[in-house]
Parts: C-alpha cells; structure tokens; sequence
C-alpha cells in the first residue's frame, strides 16, 4: 500500500446476520478514534455500482448495537459479477476517496471483494458475518450464535407441544451447505436424530434410531434437518417415515427466515465489536487481504484466500455427541 | 346435583396451550384448600376410556406454573364420540369415584362434556385453553396471549431482514376459523395487511395496498394472513401477488406449532390460576354446564351451550386500527 | 370546542412504559389518516415550556413499535406546576397553532393536562402509559403487561438458584401506591407470599407462613414485596424474619428499573395503538377531558377527572387466589 | 488407578450456573452409554457426607437440558474441609461403591476435590460450572454466556428508560474477583464506563469520561460495575459522582442473582454436553486429576492444579475495545 488511509469505506454483503450493525458501529467508531474517515456504502456491492453511500460519523452509529439486520442494507449484485461492473465501482471508490474497504459478510462476499482489490489495487480486510459458522478462520462467525439461540428457543416451544401430545417433530435450520446450525442446536434441544449435508445418513437409521428410541420410553422426539441434508427435503423425509411407520403423528415445521434476526446475542456483539476494530486496525497497518476472526478469544487474521477455499469442518467428535445424549 | 363432590377429575383436551399446566395447578391446589380430592386423567377424553389416571397433591403440581404444555397430555379421541366410548369412560368416572369434571380445552371439548353430562348427569365446568381466543365468555382465552407474544417475537426477527434486503415478507399464523392470533400480532408488528377469514379479502386489495405502501417510500412489508384465509393458501396468494408484481423480492414464513409452546405469559398464568380455582368454586356450589372466564378482570360463568354456539367476535374496529396504523 | 382542530400535540410525561412509542406511533398515524398536523413534544411540559417540538409525518414513527421508552422523552416539571410555567406553556401552544393535546402519561400527567385545560380552554384527550396498572377508567395500563412479563421472567432465574440452594428469595418490585405487578407477579411466578400497600401485613402472619411452607415440604420459597409496602422496605423485612428464622437462608433481590424498560409485549402494543388512536378520534368529535382505555376489549372513554380521582382497586379474589394457590 | 470404573458419582457444588443440568444429563447418559453406572451426590460435598445420594438412569434426566439451576443441588460444606468430614465422605464413597467422580463446579469445589483424591486415591475429573469465567483452561465455563446474556437483555431494558429520562445508570453485575461479566457485558450494551477489579480505576478518570460523553452529545450512559471492583461499592461510587456532578440524573441497578438463572443458552448446553461426556471418557481412560475444558471448540484437559492457580486473565485488548466503542 503506497499511500496512507484516510478514508475507509465500508459495506455488508450477503444474507444479514445479527450482529452486522455491532461490527458497523465498531468499524465507524475505530476510524473515528483513528482520525480516519468512515463511509457507508448501502446494499453491498450494488450500492458500490449506483454511487449509494453514506459518510458515517460516530454518533450516527448509535443505539445499533442491539438491533439485527444492517443499517446499511444487503443485497446481491449480479452486476458486480461482472468487469463492467465493477469498473463502476471503482470509479465510485475513486470519486468517493475510498482508500481502503471492509467488507462484513460470508465468503461469497469475499470472493467478490478478492477479485475487485486484485483487479484495482484497493487494500480491504473481511469481517465474517453470517450465521452459518463455515468460514475457515475464526472459532464463530458473526451471527451465528444469535442464530443457535433462536433456534434452540423455538424448538423448546415445539418439544412442549411435542410432549403434550406424544408427537414426533422434523425441524428444518438454515444450512445448505453446513450443518453447524443444526448440530449444535440438535445437541443442545435434545433431538434424537440430527441429519446434517457433511453426515451420510440413510432412511434406516433414522427409523432404526426412531425405534431405539420408542423402546426406551420415549413418547415423543425431535429430529433436526439442515436446509441442505443430501437425503431429501423436509417434506419428503417425513412422508418416507410415515409411509414405513403409519402410527407416528409426524409435524413438520421450517424454522425459516426468523434465524437471521433478533437482538444479538452478546456473544455476538463483542465478536462483531472485536473484529470491526480489527479490521480497521489491519487497514491502518498496512494489511490487506486478510480476514479478521477470533480463536480462543484471540483476534486473528487468516489470508482471504484460505477464508475462501478451506471450510470450517464439522467436528467429528460432535457428531458422536449426539449419539450419546439421544440414549 | 344430589351428592356432595368429594373428587374431581380433571383432563386436558384438544391443542395444547400455554397456561394449561398452571390451570391444572390451580384446579389441585383449590381442591386441597377446600379438602376436596382431585385426580388427573391422561390424555383428555381418551384417558378417561383408558382409565389412565393418577391421584394428583398439592406438591406435585409444583415447578409447572412456567411450564407449557399440559403435564396430563392431550389427545383427539374418536371414541370418545360415540356412546360406546362415553359408557366406557362414565364406567371409569364410578369406578375412580370422581363426582364431578373439570375440562380445560376448546369448544370441541366442551361439546362433548356436555354431552357426556346430560347423558351420565356428571356436573361439570370448562375452562378455556386454546390460543385461538375465540370462544365466548371470556376476554381472554388461556394460551392466547403467550401465542401473541410468541408472533410477534417472531415478526420482530423478520423484519430486521425483511429491513436489510427490503422484501415483502408473508407470514401464516395459527387461527384456522378465527383471525384473533392474525389480527393482533399483525396490529402489533406493523403489518401492511392482515388477511383474515372474518374479512373478504382481495387480491386486487392486497396488491392495491402493497402499490400504496411503496408510494409512501415504505420498501418492506409484512403481510401477516391466518392459516383459515379464505382467498388461499399462504403459497398460492405469494405466487398470485409475484405474477402481478413480479419486482416483489417475496419470503414466505408458516409460523407453524412454536406458536402452541413456550413458558406462559403473566397473563395467562394468572388467568389459568383464576379460571382453574373458579372452576373448582363453582362445582363445589352446586354449579354445573358452565365455562369460567374472565370479563374484565372479574370472573364470569357462562352457560356451556352459550359458550359452544356464540363465538368471540372480531371487533370491526380493530380492523379499521390495522388500517389506520398502515398508512 | 369552537373552532376545528387542525393540529393536534402529543407529549409523553411522567415515568415511561414499554408501548408509549406505540401509541405515540397511533396517534401521528391516526393524524395522518383523518388529515389533521401532528407536533411532537419532547420531554413532556418542560418541552412544552422549552417550546422543544417537532412535527412528526407518518413516516418519522416508523419502527417505534417494538421499542421500549419514548422518542419524545419524559421528564418531570416543576415550572409547570405554576402558573407562570403554564402561561409560558401555552404561549408556545399558540405559537405552534396547537389546537389539542394527547397526552400519555398516569394521573400526575391528567391533573397537570386537567390544570393547563381549565386555564386556557385546551381540549384535551389523556392516554393511560404507566407500568403501575393503577389508573381507574381501564383494565390495564399501557405497560404494565410488559412491565409483568419482565418481572416473572426475572423471579423465574430466581426461582432456578433459590431452588438449587434451598433459599429463600425476597423480591422487590415497582409499586409506590399500587400492589398490582406485585399481587399478579407473584401470583405467577408462585410466590409464597405477596405484600402489597393494599393489604394489611404482619411479620407474624409472614413468618406463619413460610412455616407452613417448610411443613409442606418446600424447601425454597419467593417472597414478592410491593415498593411501597407499609410494613418496612425489604431489607429490613428480610433482617426481621433473619433475626426470628435465623435458618433461612434469606437473598434479596431489587429488580428495579428494568421493569420500565424492554420491548412491549403484543398486548401492550395493540393497546397503545387502540387507545393513540381512540384519543385523536375524540378530539375530532370535539370530546375532551376524557381519558381513553380498554374495557372487555372495547375502547371505553372515562372523565378525567375520574380517571385521577378514583384508583383502579385490588380485586380481593385476588388475594385469596394466592393464597390458595401458595398451599 | 488399579481397579476397573463401574460407577461414577457426581456432584454439583459452588455456586449454581446456567448449563449444570446439562452437564449432569451428559454426564448420565455416557455413563450409560459405555456401560457403567452412575450416582447423583446431592447438595454437593455436604450431600457426600450425608450420604444423600440417587442412581440416576438415561431417563430420569430428560426434560432437564433447558432448565436453569441443578437438579442435585448445590451447597457449600463446612465439615468437608475438615479430615473428619472428608473421611465420612470418603466412608460413605466406599458405602456406595463409587469407583471415581466428576465435579461440576468452580475452583474451589476442585480444590475441595483434590485435596479429598490425595488423601483416599478416589480418581476425579473437574467440569468448569461457573457464571465467572474466571477458570484457566478453557475458553468458557459452563453458564458465563447466560450469564452474559441476562445482563446484556437487562442493560437493554434500562437503557431504553435511560435515553427516555436522560439519565445515568450504574449498573452492578457479578463478578467478584472477575470482570469477565462487566467487560464483556459492558462492550456489548455499549456502556460509557466498565469498572472491574483487573483494572486500576478512578473518580478522576470516571467523571472524566463522563464528560467527555456529555461533548459528544450523548445525554445518557451506562456504567456497567463488577461486584469485587476495587474503587468501592456501587452506591458509594454514585455518591461521589453525585457530589462531583450534581446535575447527573443517577440511578443505581443491582442486577443480582437473576444472573445465575435461567434457560442456558445453545452455547452452555453444547459446552456442558462435550464437558459432561469429556469427564466421562477420560474417568474410562485411566484419566485423573484433571480438568476436562474447551479451546477453539475442541476438548482439551488441564491438570487441575493449573485449572485452580492460574485464572483466565482478562484481555488488555478487550479494555481498549471499550474504550474505542465509547467514543
């Protein structure tokens, strides 16, 4: 980086997770105890395309810290995908003297932004925010625990039901391509089976795990299905089981879009606080590249090319947890 | 009512609700204040023809006030609805020598208490526990509230990201002949639209007040619509909106069964505790075919028959508030 | 009322409560909807004085709704308690084209509106916004809902470690005048015993029954005391029934101010939101002097001086329901 | 350790945190799962010496992941630092034939711990069950994140009537020789001031900051305080503001024991779970003396000599994290 940061532009990108705004007003209040400017580009990549931003003073960032969502917006940009788009985004980072970028989002967001500072040049540091905790890099992602706590909450609500009428509920989480969600909120309400993309599971032994569990005396269970298990969807998991074991009364429930909402939780906060700084810390350092995670309690940074092509992995040793607590 | 009641028998019937557990805890402990026996039946209707029963003390009702659920279960029971069926339970109501029922559940179960008391002349009072708040007699149904806050909640976590990628968000709430649930969280989380089975919708009208809302700079909205909406299913009414209006960014979002669970509301606690102590008042004076409610903040009986065929009513007035408050 | 109201101002006075940003949200919306002004007035008669005010479109209150305290902001005067606060109070009112004021608030806020009204002919509409549920003329209070729902969740943590540790816990909650959130608080959170101003308590009939609670076979009990108990604030209570029982093992907790605060409840919001909007209704009818509440769910108007003279009263079945219930 | 484990004995001591329940539910069901038994010890070492204990099965600990305290109970035992006591203990030890034990607990129950293994050889793995995170050897202890987010949710609540009224809160949260709880909840409710013990504080810097805060335009504040800081009391410090600063509207909130209840969060449940069958596993393996802990979401053993003499120390970074957000 040849010439000093004065103004840092930063934007979220992808799906929002909470916790988003907390790394915002850490980003814009890092700069100002820096003496460097923030600005707000609104709706990611896009916002970067139609010159929509924002420059970000400290008290502008108030009372966000405990709000989901993102004040700056989110979107996907399909034209950002593209050379002449991201042509205009420079042009707009030229006109805004935009000397450097922070990019809070998942590693879509990062690809996205690797391309763009290879192609011109600008220094920019990935903060990871989304709530399916499979970025390489950091113990947690940026929303994530929010996300497990709504998850755990709404499915103690459906085990009460589940109980009072001798039930069996499938509950699909979030997760196409990870099952951190699912795991780690099947483990902590209880479920029986867990059925997760990075597992091979098979119809038999979820009836097989099923009929275990009738045997001990269990009257009713749970059973948590990532969006993207490779056994089939919800639905139709559950109309295979019916049509092998008529006599359960099955329900279904997809916890959907609420998992990326709510007030954040504070663990939430205190990482996305943590890592907004960092990230600006790396920028006025003379980092680039870099993605900013946290491990063991410890900022750390990762190149943004490994926080791209490796995943955080499921730990094997999860999965036999659960084998255990469902006895 | 010739005979003295020295035991009640009570049951928990149709959809679980939150507060059950603290009407059955009122109902044991009002029993022993007054030095009557009270015994639980399992499993609603069904329970009392299985002769699945159990001697229910002042202390093992303890720890359950903030529990939801129904610790003595729940269950349909086709038996039940026919004579057969009844004989069977009425032999276990002199065998267990219970002298009189309490029966927390909706208008369904009321029916057949009713009809289980003009054929055996076994005194009985309801108590209302549905979330749907549509039965007469009461301000309040027990479970309603805590399913209010549960929506809303809900609702709250949409529309951080409903906020952040500015989506229109339809959203299914429970209320398959009653639009309590749909009308007042939609009321109380700033819906766009309620769609109701009370109110003859459009789709001309939602897609009219969806145009009206984008015209007042408004670029998210929520349109919450009970699960009874008469205009079609959740899925169908979306995909007929995004054929009209494909620029729509729309989620859909079914609420489904967390809306029966979850630790009660205050309100609904107190509400369970009175109705639950009223009920076992009432039977020790000689009444009988009565529901207990509540009017504001005063307890109220109602005739069975009243409570069965009248139904609450939506008040046209809220309908005229969701519309003011959307403008 | 001779002349047409064309603008109405709003103000929020006394101690805030979750869903006075609800109703505050009713009332500029409802303004917009029959097409009169709406002003805001920030920190109650002091701004009033202060001339501190803002007009408010539909669109400045959008996302209030499940915020927790008041954009407009609260403060006591002391300059408006005389009369030349007052004139300087009204002058602004003329300067501003203030036709009529809202104003939310308990019935230290009426008695000043009542005042202020009488003065300068005024009309005025009152809106019940105060935790302590103690204004006659209405079942609840808005805020008060929240205000309950707060404290059982909070005696419900505390009920997981008196359990665990065998204690016995004494928690204070808000109520100067009132034993309202005490008397249905500790109603639903089980408490052992409830002392509330209302009632005439004695340390002899509390230790009474905290034996008796011991001969039951319970181990830990909650003790929910008023703030305004005659009987001794609870640290001197909790140090008399240690010098008679010094085997308890006695904790106190305070709850305090966090009974104001959190985002209101569903029934809280809808209840703002009525009444916001049934006090702009009557304005335009050319009422005044009225406060607007809810009775059995209807919107019911009261004459001011009603709603601050005469007090909503403990129902005295409530204090045998806990009294059962605590058996 | 000579002979083979057939039965391990667990016990609950210290203080309660949210997550015990969970650990003891892990515990039982490894147990069960690699074939041994298991015997819950009541009231912790008091109930070793009073030989109060009970076999618990896979069933007896469901429903209770979710729930707050600990169903064994906890106590502090005086005898148990005594030779005689610990010698009953161990007499009762052999009575029941318990081969080893896991203690769920803080530093000093395993002090307690291994002081009892040195003397009667019975093998021990500690679990980390504190709301104080204050245990080397683990980059959590069971029930810190509830903890933490029972605070966060209460500093909420305040702030909105702090904002509303313009005033200045002090806030007192647990921690008695650890600012764990005030730093992290501190940072994540945005508080102006967090005062710990770790940290060398003043009345000078406080008031300094304060008005620093009054600069910037900020018109309320939190001050977040650990019980054990150094610089006095809580009431006292809000009176040596007060004097220096009449014009600050102060209130004070002890938070007290409501953070050591409460559903545990989905990070507390998955921690106890791993922990609970970790402290099994390495009993099974010959394993002893040790503490079973988490570092970046993998299980790992600290000697427990280390786990009590070192503490997790407070981050220096984190102290300046809150000082860049206060800004």
């Amino acid at each position: 980086m040849e010439h000093t940061i004065k103004r840092i532009g930063l934007l979220t990108s992808g799906g929002d997770s909470p916790g988003m705004n907390a790394a915002i007003r850490a980003v814009v209040r890092a700069c100002k105890y820096y003496n460097v400017e923030s600005i707000g580009i609104r709706q990611g990549y896009e916002g970067l395309i139609q010159n929509d931003v924002i420059v970000l003073g400290a008290r502008s960032v108030r009372h966000i810290i405990n709000q989901g969502g993102t004040i700056l917006k989110t979107a996907r940009s399909e034209e950002f995908r593209t050379a002449v788009g991201r042509k205009k985004a420079y042009q707009n980072i030229q006109q805004n003297q935009i000397d450097a970028l922070i990019v809070i989002g998942g590693d879509g967001s990062f690809t996205g932004a690797k391309i763009f500072a290879e192609e011109f040049g600008i220094p920019f540091i990935g903060v990871p925010g989304t709530i399916d905790n499979d970025i390489f890099g950091t113990d947690f992602t940026i929303g994530y625990d929010t996300a497990l706590n709504t998850v755990v909450e709404a499915i103690d609500k459906l085990r009460d039901t589940a109980t009072s009428h001798d039930r069996l509920f499938f509950v699909e989480v979030m997760g196409r391509d990870a099952g951190f969600i699912a795991l780690h909120s099947g483990i902590a309400s209880g479920a029986q089976e867990i059925l997760i993309p990075e597992k091979k599971d098979s119809i038999e032994e979820l009836i097989a795990s099923l009929e275990q569990s009738d045997k001990t005396g269990k009257k009713s269970s749970i059973v948590v299905i990532a969006e993207g298990e490779k056994l089939g969807n919800i639905y139709q998991l559950a109309a295979q089981v019916k049509e092998l074991k008529p006599q359960y009364d099955i329900r279904v429930t997809v916890l959907g879009h609420i998992q990326r909402g709510g007030s954040p939780s504070c663990q939430d906060r205190v990482l996305a606080s943590r890592l907004g700084i960092a990230a600006v810390e790396a920028l006025l350092e003379g980092k680039t590249n870099l993605m900013a995670g946290l491990r063991s309690n410890k900022v750390v940074y990762t190149p943004i090319e490994e926080a791209i092509k490796k995943h955080n992995e499921i730990d094997q040793d999860l999965i036999k947890t659960a084998q255990i607590l469902a006895i």
